[in-house]
This record gives C-alpha cells, structure tokens and sequence, in this order.
C-alpha cells in the first residue's frame, strides 16, 4: 500500500509517497518519492499535485495533507495564499476515496509520536507520568500549538489547537513595556505576536524604538536588507555584534519558554511539551541554557510541577510530512 | 447496580447513592440516598464516608469520588484541607473493587455531557461544530478548567486541566494596572489571582487602593465583616450602593470572559464553552448583558470565529455529583 503525504506551508510545499510498510517499521525512512515546491512559483495546490503525481508514476492508495491553517468540513482556505483546498475535489481528481486534510500541528504531533529518541533534543528530562498529555508548541511564520490527549484506555489523540491567538501574557516589566508598544498597532495582541518570526521582529522594533540601546548603523541596514529579518536578528545576536539584537532573542527565548509553561499547565501535559517549527532547533543551544526552563517553570506554586515535564525539541524537519503519512494510514 | 457518588470540596462534601439505571434515564433524578457534609466538622475523609454508609444501609457496587485538587497515581492531598484521599484505601474498607478519583473539573465536565437543557442557561447561541471538543471553566475558591476532547470516532474523552495556574493576560490599562498591584503581592500573577471568589477581593481591593472610588464606610465595613467577602462585593454592586462594587464585579466579569475565551481557543472548543462553578448562576443575568461576550470575542482575526462558539452556564449544582456517578458507570 502507497501513501501520499503532503505539507502544505505558508511559503513551501512538501509531497512524497511512501511506502506504508517500510514508513510502519521505520518513520524516518525515506520515501519512495518526494519533491519540495516554492508556492509561489505554483499556480495552485491541484495543479502541483498533478504535476507531482505525473512526474512520480507510482500508484497511490490514500493520501493526507498538512495544511498550515484551519480544517473546517474538509476544506481549507491557506491564509496568505489564495488556495482553496478541499478534500472531495481532490478525491474527484485522484479516483481514490481516502483523502483527508489536517492541520500542519496536528501532523506534526501524529509524526512526533513516533519519531525515534536521536529525532528529538532534551531540555529538561523530568519525570513523566506514565499515561499523561502531551502538548506541542511551535514557533515558525506564526505560532502553532496542538494537544495530544491521553484517553483512559492509553491511546492518544491529537487535537489542533489556535492557542497562538490567546491574550499575550507578559511576566515583567519589561514585557509589559513590549505590550504598551504593541497595543496601538495591533486590535489583540496575541502570543503570536510576541513568540513567532514575527514576533521577534516586533521585539526588535520595540528595543529599538526605546533607545536604550546603541544598534551599529551596519546592523540596522543588514537586518532591513535581508530577505527574513527575523534570521538576521537571530544570526546578529549570535555573533555578538549587536546588544540590541541579542536583548531581542533573550525576550524571545524568555517569551517562547513562558507560551510552553502555559500551554503544558493548560493542557496537563504530564507526559511531555514537544517544541515543534523551524526556529528552535536553529536555538536548541540558547533554549537549553536557562533562560527558557527558568520561564517555563515560573508558574507560582506550580513551578515544582513543571519542572516534571519533559521539554524536547523536535530535530527532523519532516515530522509534518511523516505524521500526514502516518495519519493517512492509522 | 448501586454507585456510591462523592463531591469533596475545600469546604463541604457531598455523598450520594444512585441506582445505575436510573440514573443512565434520568441524570437529575433524586439519589437513593444523600448527605452533606461540612468538611470541618468531619475527623477525616474515611471517618466521614464510613459514616455516611453506616446511615445509608445501602449496598454499593462502585464508587467514584470528584475531588478539588490534582489526583495523581489514584491519590489526592486536599490542598485546603489535611485530607489525604487513597484509591487503593478506600478499596480495601469499602470490599470493592471499581473505587476511582477523579479531578472535580473532570466530573463535571463528565456530568454537563448528559445534563438536560433546562439545567444550562445561554450566553451565546453560536453555531457549533458537529463533532467539536468541549471546554469548561469554573470560577469559585479557585479558577478550574477541563478539555473535554471529541476524538475522530466521535467519543468525548475528558482532561482535567490546570489552566487556572497560566500567566494572567491583561487586555486594557485597567487590567495592566491591576497586574501591577499584584506583582509585587505574588511570585507569579496567574488568572486564579483575578478570576475566582479570591481574585473578586484582589480587584477590589485594587480599586480601593488606586483612590478614585469613594467607598461609603458602611460598605467598607459590611464586606470585612462578612464571612464570604466576595459575595459581599457582589452584593453591594447588585444593590447599587458600591460603585466601587460596581467596577470591581465589572472588571471581574470582563476577565472571565477573556478567560473563557482564551481557554476555547487553547481546546479549539468548537463545539462549546459551559461555565461552571458556584459564581456564574448567581451572575446569569450580568453575564449575559455583554461584557462578558465582548472579552470572549474580542480576540484579533479570530474574533468571528469565537462568535460560533455557543456558551452556557451550568445551572444544576449537582453536576460534579453526578459527572462522578456517570464515570463510574461508563
């Protein structure tokens, strides 16, 4: 039997085919096809499809797709694109009925699931309770979050969250500051616009708007230049060049280590918080140093709890992909 | 088949027997047998259940007890209480086998499922998904939440959840001013310290510090002197005499609703949001004037999307008692 799985993201597209033996007995394995598309250079999400499928000629018995948005009744609207997805019109198009779309996080949490120990980074081993929760948080484009309940009879289920669309909560007075800055340009400010690419870029305005710091005029030219200001920020702050830079990535980090203290006692997650998207492992140095658990574990008189969460980071980028494939035959 | 039913509060508890089948016809119907308990006047949670039984003289096959705390490996420490409640302790003196505790969120969430509609009051119509999770939130002693996940087979399964503990999220100067007041009272400002009969004291006095309220002395002195200040303070804004009251229960009502709505988006509660606990029945007609809505919707780009979300208040004081009778027999 033949998988075709698909992540389907803001900017970039994945598609393969597995075998679903072979991705049974091992889910990094590699597929019998893939290809990776640029959206923008697609004309929509059938026509890329099609094309893939025509190019791979391999028989395919069912499919699954990631879609980094809302599933409502087997369709979704992309958000920053103008693709329409919907399962039935994608069963029409390839004459086989199990067709299914979920969301990007819930993918990830199916693929998070089975991804062996060397997949995944410890932050904090903790003490997990044997059949608890886990949740999943991710910072990337936006903020995504999913939870993985546990069911009294030990299966796991995976529900998509919108958990990056909460109230933003700040912990000091600094990022109490930061919400100041961001309540006149924002109707809500949500966490997704602290804890996100986005979010680090709206940190970075705010220190610079306080003038508090001394941000060399290079660095300032080179991060507006860049393509993806919030990798130039990073990449700043990294190489030490810019205080401003390297302030900005400690809220961040300070923020993200808060958003998964809250999401871990919101959804009990007693078996493990899992940090999902394209940032962390970029970070899995700076998360592991302090900053990050010190937020996470600063719930009042929870905090002892916390510290029995297991925090991991997710290292395989195709942990969508394989859950999509995973899910598409569960 | 007979179910021995408890409800063990911080402060009262409450014993029922129920016939099982019975009770699957008519989950409001009249227990064979039941008591009330004030905790304090009882030497120990076994003393009070053994005694409880010896007036009952009632046979029992089952036993479920709803506690208000965190139940870990089948024991609970009552947090407000010395209490230590046991599983496998109350097998062994009982002569039964099927004896469980659950978290008192958890047996609520589990009675709201089979409550009649008559037992809920609307807040918001909505327009819910078919097979969308639930959520609900409680605000009494302390600020309670369950999930209560629809898995893809279309069983619900309930989560206990500490989502009380999360960083307080303030929406308006008013509430950073409030988180302002209490940082330095609190190692972590949680939405328990403002959504809960204690958070209600916490606003007020708040308010009473920030001196832009005159506060008649009498008003002042008939809330010390009461026994439960916060239904004191509700009082005196319902009566019109406080406009400080006023303010506070205002403030108090706004931030419920942001906490409810934070919560529905965290458990993607599509198919609905239930109030619980001790204080929303008794605020039934202030809750659904408005304020309370405009917090739970006022959420960015998802404020439509909330607006789908029916809301309910439990209206039936019993639904923990029977949440914990109908997991016993489930």
């Amino acid at each position: 039997m033949n998988v075709l799985a698909g992540d389907i993201g803001g900017t970039k597209s994945e598609l393969a085919i597995y075998d679903a033996e072979q991705l049974k007995l091992k889910p990094t394995s590699a597929p019998l096809f893939g290809m990776r598309f640029l959206n923008r250079e697609q004309s929509g999400f059938l026509a890329m499809l099609l094309s893939f499928l025509n190019q791979a000629q391999i028989p395919i018995d069912s499919a699954c797709f990631a879609v980094a948005g809302a599933v409502r009744d087997g369709h979704c609207r992309m958000p920053n694109l103008s693709w329409d997805i919907d399962e039935q019109e994608i069963r029409a198009h390839l004459a086989i009925n199990r067709v299914v779309l979920i969301n990007d996080l819930a993918a990830t949490a199916h693929g998070m699931l089975v991804l062996p120990a060397d997949q995944l980074k410890v932050i904090n081993v903790g003490n997990p309770l044997a059949n608890g929760n886990y949740a999943l948080i991710a910072a990337g484009t936006g903020l995504g979050e999913a939870i993985i309940f546990a069911s009294r009879n030990g299966e796991y289920h995976v529900s998509a969250s919108e958990g990056g669309h909460v109230d933003y909560a700040p912990n000091t007075e600094s990022d109490i500051a930061l919400l100041h800055f961001l309540m006149p340009k924002f109707d809500h400010v949500s966490w997704e616009r602290v804890v996100s690419g986005y979010g680090l870029i709206n940190i970075y305005a705010f220190l610079l708007a306080s003038g508090h710091y001394f941000e060399p005029p290079t660095v300032t030219e080179s991060i507006q230049a860049a393509s993806d200001h919030a990798a130039a920020i990073t990449q700043a702050a990294k190489s030490g060049e810019s205080p401003l830079c390297i302030e900005a990535l400690d809220i961040f980090i300070r923020n993200y280590g808060a958003a998964a203290g809250n999401l871990a006692l919101k959804a009990l997650a007693t078996g493990g918080l899992y940090i999902g998207g394209g940032i962390a492992p970029k970070l899995a140095e700076h998360l592991i140093k302090g900053v990050f658990m010190q937020a996470f574990t600063h719930k009042g008189r929870f905090s002892e709890w916390m510290k029995n969460i297991p925090v991991k980071i997710i290292l395989e980028p195709k942990t969508a992909l394989i859950g999509a494939a995973i899910y598409s035959i569960s």
